[in-house]
């Protein structure tokens, strides 16, 4: 058998964070979460690195792990080095395999598992080429960027030919674009202040700290009742002032009638988007809800499993606002396609973050957007929850209300051993963090 | 704490048939499947049994095992009496943990993992009232029916008071529909002669068994090869005569755009549907192939992982024929969600089956939609691969191209458990059903 890079090191770790004792991350749909990474350490026979992950909420991070474990034997007969010029072809191999593409097909358990080898073999090709992701990705030729991308089921929308034309055209000013990058950062926005959980006190207190902080967009989480809803976005538009934009987040609560009926009856407060106001699944719904509630921008996507999904949001004129997730899909090569579909239709991505690691991933998709995709920043920005980061090598920092330019090689995805170890779940020895202890007997 | 009764019995097992072996199962998109069951035994403190199960194809059905494993302290709990009166009350109580909810939500492993749960309640169920499930589902008041089906997401499309509606104009005739259906059974139709791994021959000698055999409608996969695809449809209309319908399969292996062109190459043959030309996620690209390909009738569903997906399909008239699948949604709620859409829009379901137990399973949602639902039979049929029954306790059956009403008590989802035993599956001890034993070391 000739030489192989082959993947010599395949380990899986169920990470949990009780972060169900606050309740940072509480909204409607989800009242207590515990912020977990199904987390995947790689490394080759010739010392190549890469980490990748899913992140859930608890309880199921366990199925989640073993959804990664179970694609272990597919990297048996990949050879690493293949993803120098065909970066795509991991994706392509774990996809091509009919019997786990059967528990999808292309998403949930099994696509995200997908995508988390996918993410931890693009973490090691930016480790070998010494750059953040971003920079690799910005700078990679676009043939083999696109490798990355399957067209089978979005040529109608967007074909091969058509997304080498948009990375052409971006070409120019490209390099200038990075250095700006460099300089000063990108957009974000903060979720800090807007937990369901919270009282109105530390909401008005969050949000104002936030406009102090440099922030020029908050969100807050809606949905559960009206009337506290009405007074909540009342004392964030008071507290932040007119200039500053005020995002909200229904988490799917509504169907498509009620969607629109809320919404509107929040519309006095210059609301900047309503985000996730029904089903992730319902695209038509999503149409009727913009229709319904036009000027007033609808964002979704951090629950869309597949470019093909996205796709259809912008086919049909679902939404304003397209919100990426970086383990929600099967990887970066979703993403992309993502990034340049809506770039075909006219339509700013300002990508899901928060969790566990999606701040330090999902920053890498928007500078490569910046920088080779869209080059512009207008109305975009990155979402922004500050907790959990030190649990990373390369956390995602951000300073006066911008992410800095990730400078680490990778995708920034490692996690401190330290972290892995001391928040690695064990059903016999753990309760109340992610799942019941109790069993049927 | 108050009496309850209680799951006291929760055991699931990872059953795979080697079907590989042979090229039953074979297409465009899945040139060796493994038929497998991730499978769940219930029992309760008062002695109630119920079974449920997910279809998959082999590799991964570990991972489907322990989703459904995953959801056991779900049901401690849970009064499994609670079923009679609100039978909708245990697929509210799963997919209500927003935890598991987050890795879906509501589509994938985590979602098919409630809808076994969920079905083995309905089996349950229907064994208490010792009644086959279709006939608990068509006499059951309405009122009762309508607690499993969830309107939020679709009342855009059909409210509870349409469904309602639907329900009670059925009632009409009801009982003669389930005496007619007692004595002559409901139309079936073969996916036997037409695998893509048989030759030729094996084709036409099939087609003509099956007409033989009283099928009035037989199904060919096709989309690997066009000229192939010509010649086979070509022999098989030759073989059948010009009366017995014939259904194309292409398992998604298209686009958009191949979609329309390579369905259209075998317009000469008179095709009763063409089925999964392209992704079952994008309803927009159904709608335009629909539009592409009339008069020829478009089929999907298989693999559409709620009633949200199917209400998009039938808003957007991607598909004139709806293709339920047992085990691929969240449990016969879902189901009833989505043959009262249909009905309202004014589309025939002719159901997924074959695999390992899905003919026994959704022959009861055939059956209850005649009754009480559509009250038609006109195009309608279930999907029959005579394979793998023998290892089920109520073996689904087909005479003269017909499924006789299913007699015994229960959803029909016992298997034996010799077969369970036989075809237990060990990642230890097995090779070549299923998973690779090959581990990365």
């Amino acid at each position: 058998m000739s030489y192989r890079n082959r993947v010599d090191v395949y380990e899986v770790f169920d990470v949990r964070f009780p972060t169900s004792t606050t309740l940072l991350g509480s909204d409607a749909m989800n009242p207590d979460p515990d912020y977990s990474a199904a987390y995947l350490r790689m490394a080759t026979s010739d010392g190549d690195v890469g980490n990748g992950l899913v992140f859930t909420i608890g309880r199921g991070n366990d199925v989640q792990c073993a959804a990664i474990e179970a694609l272990r034997p597919l990297l048996v007969d990949f050879d690493v080095d293949r993803l120098e010029c065909d970066p795509g072809s991991l994706a392509r191999h774990l996809l091509a395999d009919s019997q786990f593409r059967w528990l999808g097909p292309e998403k949930g358990v099994m696509h995200m598992a997908i995508g988390a080898v996918v993410n931890a073999g693009w973490d090691l090709l930016a480790r070998r080429a010494n750059l953040p992701l971003w920079k690799l990705l910005a700078t990679m030729p676009a043939a083999a960027l696109l490798t990355s991308v399957d067209f089978r089921y979005i040529s109608d929308a967007l074909t091969y030919d058509e997304a080498l034309d948009i990375l052409t055209a971006r070409l120019d000013g490209r390099d200038d674009r990075i250095d700006e990058l460099d300089r000063v950062g990108y957009p974000a926005y903060t979720t800090a202040p807007g937990w369901l959980g919270y009282s109105d006190e530390l909401l008005v207190q969050l949000a104002t700290e936030a406009v102090a902080d440099g922030f020029r967009q908050i969100k807050l989480k809606v949905g559960s009742n009206l009337n506290d809803d009405v007074r909540r976005v009342r004392r964030a538009r008071l507290a932040v002032g007119p200039d500053i934009g005020i995002a909200l987040d229904a988490n799917q609560r509504w169907g498509v009638a009620e969607a629109i009926a809320w919404t509107n009856a929040l519309s006095d407060f210059d609301v900047a988007w309503i985000e996730e106001p029904t089903s992730p699944d319902d695209l038509v719904g999503h149409a009727a809800i913009a229709r319904g509630v036009a000027p007033i921008a609808v964002a979704t996507g951090e629950h869309c499993h597949n470019p093909i999904m996205f796709k259809q949001l912008l086919q049909l004129e679902g939404a304003d606002v397209i919100q990426i997730d970086a383990t929600r899909v099967g990887g970066v090569g979703e993403l992309i396609a993502t990034l340049l579909l809506a770039e075909k239709f006219g339509k700013r991505v300002c990508p899901h973050a928060g969790g566990v690691g999606l701040c330090e991933m999902v920053q890498h998709l928007s500078f490569f957007d910046y920088a080779a995709v869209s080059a512009s920043m207008d109305g975009r920005m990155i979402e922004w929850v500050d907790s959990l980061h030190d649990n990373f090598l390369a956390p995602a920092s951000v300073v006066n209300g911008r992410y800095l330019a990730p400078v680490h090689a990778g995708f920034s995805t490692e996690m401190h051993g330290s972290s892995i170890a001391d928040y690695l779940y064990s059903a016999a020895t753990t309760s109340g963090t992610g799942a019941r202890s109790v069993a049927t007997p």
